[in-house]
């Protein structure tokens, strides 16, 4: 399985796949998702996800990537020092690349007062990564990806996600999908906009809540706004602040919903 | 005092030395900061810093640059597309840069329930900048930075705080000369460390109230854990989160500090 010789040129075969693969439409051609850097690896595989080729250089090896390393089931590849900065996607990059199949999510059905994100128009795969991070934290249940914004599985997202990516559910959907899906479900939707009158610490985010979010610049489109709530973050305007980002706004929304429910359960 | 003239070389001193200008030491030898964007331009000098030099490139202005540009006084220097684009930082400039003195800040002395925020360590500039942002939304009244950690009048800090770094108060200081400070002042430290069993929910934060934050991999030295207050923000280690970002661990806690605050009004 695994090839005995180190791989130093910047022209061989995996080399260049691996450069090709930072491309979306080079990923979705091939059905595959790259992943970097051990603590993602190590969440990926924990997750469940198959690994169909590991690239490692001993040399970048951090003490984390190191111990991960051997414990992993995947045709293997050793690259130099050179040929794996030619691959890797990071500054410092600690010695892991691997491949896996592109997941194909279903979303669990919801149990009692789950809580989704719906991500609308986000095209920075760091807000989006940032979003999924806190999701897993705050202990939302989904998330849910409208459209053609980033990529889930980009490296960028995977990466600042922190491999959250792979241990929350994250689907893309349709907008029509996404409205059956919650609607099905009877889940309150609650929209995050500027001139909500209405703050997020007075709307009721117990139950089965969906919270919706756009970029920063558009906000969400008209007919995502028709929801049961609408709701602001307040801003101290006297400075001149008008806005937050939304990586930001989505993880305030997500702990005021943890903190209701706390005080639910407390109450 | 405008050069008639536009630069086109990319050998053209103003050019050289804007590109020096990116590096920390450079800035600090000659005393400048580099504000790059008519946001961040704009919201500098509504709060009263005189601009030294403005380098513009009508070809790549965005309308809000168009407007800005001739309110602005400064000398002016006008650069070609390709000059401003060797000088610029970002990767869709809106063809405006100003050099100004660096800043220096005299915090505010503090009335009522003033909120203010320490950062310990902090050296990523998109973390400094995105607390900085949010500080400001959420009303805060001012940051200290403490030591050597990111420059927070660096481009990349005044780009993430979308100028924000420059209408917030915002002070280098020494360890000592900030314990000092909080401590004449009578504010209440809140240290927010993982470890903490009481959640920043469950914790007083009405008051005056000083708000401490270490970077996620190192936290806080154990001299400042030696707080009022240590609280964690409560994660769902179900599937293996185990951090939050620290600028999304800022904005929590600073608008938890609202929210009771409001709370508290309300009662």
């Amino acid at each position: 399985m695994s090839a005995p010789e180190v791989i130093t040129s910047l022209q061989n075969a995996h080399v260049k796949r691996l450069v090709r693969l930072r491309a979306r439409r080079e990923r979705e051609q091939d059905h595959v998702i790259l992943i970097e850097g051990a603590r993602e690896i190590a969440r990926a595989v924990s997750s469940g996800v198959p690994l169909s080729a590991l690239y490692t250089s001993p040399d970048l090896h951090s003490p984390e990537a190191r111990d991960l390393a051997p414990t992993l089931r995947a045709p293997t590849h050793e690259l130099s020092r050179a040929a794996f900065e030619k691959v890797s996607g990071r500054e410092n990059p600690d010695g892991l690349i691997a491949l896996a199949p592109t997941p194909h999510v279903t979303l669990p059905e919801p149990a009692g007062q789950a809580v989704t994100v719906l991500l609308h128009g986000l095209e920075k795969p760091g807000n989006v990564g940032a979003i999924l991070r806190s999701a897993d934290a705050a202990g939302a249940d989904s998330v849910i990806v409208l459209g053609r914004g980033a990529d889930p599985y980009g490296p960028n997202v995977i990466r600042s996600s922190q491999g959250s990516v792979f241990t929350l559910p994250v689907a893309v959907m349709t907008e029509d999908e996404a409205q059956a899906w919650l609607s099905e479900r009877h889940f309150t939707t609650v929209a995050c906009t500027p001139d909500a009158d209405r703050t997020y610490w007075d709307a009721p985010l117990t139950g089965r809540v969906a919270l919706l979010l756009g970029t920063e610049h558009e906000g969400l489109p008209e007919h995502w706004r028709r929801t049961d709530h609408s709701v602001s973050i307040p801003m101290n305007a006297s400075r001149g602040a008008d806005s937050l980002n939304v990586a930001t706004a989505a993880a305030l929304m997500l702990y005021e919903c943890a903190r209701q429910r706390r005080a639910q359960g407390a109450g």
